[in-house]
């Protein structure tokens, strides 16, 4: 039964919405069936509570194993203490801090046992250099939290997935990270993922990097002396994958149901087609860890912070794909 | 009146879908508002119409003041004289050759004035190469013919336009290629463009090359390099433009109604949302010939050639902007 995975949701920057659309979806169906914990700020989600309207009781714990999992009630697993007059929608050392603290928290809950997945809302790169921690984004936190060397991004729209052999890199860099190793490893995660989520044999496709996945070495030799040894050596193992084919067309070949999952070779070639498909709805899965992570597919959205606006579509989306990897465990 | 314009139509690679595709516009609402004239092979063409049971009557022509503007003929200026029995999708030197062929006659048309724009059906690169003729696409062939240093490929989509600064290059080449003085001279060829569409204020996005725009530099230094520099130009000559934008979300806004063009800076960065939202109805258009020149965005497909199957859509498309544009000449 899937209602039985627990999953720690981090609160993410407690200046932008985060702290909102995690209310709003505890006030939904979806804490019907979870047993889900939050790690944030207890008077941070309690403002959100209130100013939403919702009627949910706050119950604070410091394990997961104690939380109360019933409607209407949010357990949250305190990591940080932030003044409750916190402003909205600013970079604030503070907020980057602690969202930090929350994704190393939910981390640590995971590498433990204490939960079975992890599901993450916005946090600020800003704020948190404000802090004086660097990273480019969540990916790369979780990988240097759990020592993992084989990750990669994973988006997951409606109708389409894809998995990224490099992301938050130049794209000149890009170019020079697509080895046949990388190329490789992301095959196999990509095939791993495909098998936690239910498909008994994955269908691959990897995207090549140049126009018309180089027309035969027309337009680029990347294809043939970096992913083509890839795809073969993928194929050798067992795994059902094709290509390298020519970005523009993959992506509809998938969307048609002839691939479960395209590789991609760089953070736009995925989110460009994720984000006209899928905006609102799409969800981020950070594969290879010890443990899946899933997350929105926004940001803070300072903009709107603290004003109820923000829509939760994407973390329920998140929440769910969380619940159905957790199950797989 | 945009019915006043002379348009021709090459007839593309005589062993693909171009001639049914053609016959089959000719056949339909197309012919009673156009004075077209296509440029191609008379028995081919002939062919063509026998196959797919149309009654239209062949008017061959060398100049298209000659012509009988009338619904039921084909006007055709002959630039080659294939036997009747060219197979059918087949890689052939003839036929690559009478593609090219097609193209150069139809360009010292529109040079000389007697046609207002050039819509052009697919050709094939490979049998155009078994004819000695190297080109990475019409796009080259045409800048070569007439002279033109800048120039740009532009993908319409109903609702999305955009502009490349580079397209048939390695990626890694493209990054090099976005120079200032290129981002610049796209933006004025989009600005231009847009112009001619009816459009009196475009208002013009150009988009990033890295993640996010390069997130102020952490993310590569192109954009502040090479495309911030450009911007500022094109602002400083009276052009609505912004950016660099995230080439994740820039079509989303456009696709909004944010934008009228959005400047793209690789081939698949344009390509892969056309493909996406206007497959089958894309157009592709040259912009900064001394005449306009649109074309169908597909290939040849062999595959289904001489079946009669060919879907005509993308080159109604075509011919209804190369109307447009002329229109406005």
């Amino acid at each position: 039964m899937s209602g039985a995975s627990k999953i720690a949701i981090t609160m993410g920057d407690p200046a932008g919405i985060g702290p909102e659309i995690v209310a709003k979806s505890f006030a939904g169906e979806f804490s019907k069936e979870s047993r889900s914990v939050v790690v944030g700020d207890e008077g941070i989600m309690r403002r959100a509570v209130k100013l939403l309207g919702l009627s949910l009781e706050m119950n604070v714990v410091e394990d997961p194993a104690d939380g109360r999992y019933e409607p209407g009630i949010i357990n949250l697993i305190p990591a940080s203490g932030l003044p409750g007059d916190l402003p909205f929608g600013e970079l604030d050392a503070r907020a980057g801090r602690a969202a930090y603290d929350y994704v190393e928290r939910a981390t640590r809950l995971a590498v433990e046992g204490k939960v079975d997945a992890v599901c993450t809302a916005p946090l600020n790169k800003e704020a948190m250099r404000l802090a004086g921690i660097e990273y480019p984004g969540h990916t790369e936190i979780l990988a240097g939290l759990t020592g993992t060397k084989d990750y990669a991004m994973m988006l997951v729209a409606p109708d389409l997935r894809v998995i990224h052999v490099s992301t938050h890199v130049p794209l000149r860099e890009a170019v020079k990270r697509a080895t046949p190793e990388r190329e490789l490893a992301t095959i196999r995660l990509a095939d791993g993922a495909m098998r936690k989520l239910g498909i008994s044999e994955p269908r691959i496709a990897v995207a090549g990097i140049n126009p018309h996945a180089g027309e035969n070495g027309l337009f680029g030799d990347e294809e043939i002396e970096r992913i083509v040894p890839a795809v073969e050596a993928a194929k050798d193992e067992g795994i059902s994958v094709s290509g390298p084919w020519s970005a523009d067309t993959v992506f509809l070949a998938a969307r048609g149901g002839e691939f479960d999952i395209v590789v991609v070779q760089y953070h736009d070639q995925g989110h460009i087609p994720i984000k006209l498909l899928g905006f609102e709805s799409g969800v981020n899965v950070t594969v290879g860890l010890p443990f899946f992570r899933t997350s929105v597919d926004h940001g803070t959205a300072f903009d709107i912070a603290g004003t109820g606006k923000a829509d939760h579509s994407s973390l329920l989306a998140a929440l769910d794909l969380a619940r159905e990897l957790a199950a797989s465990r």
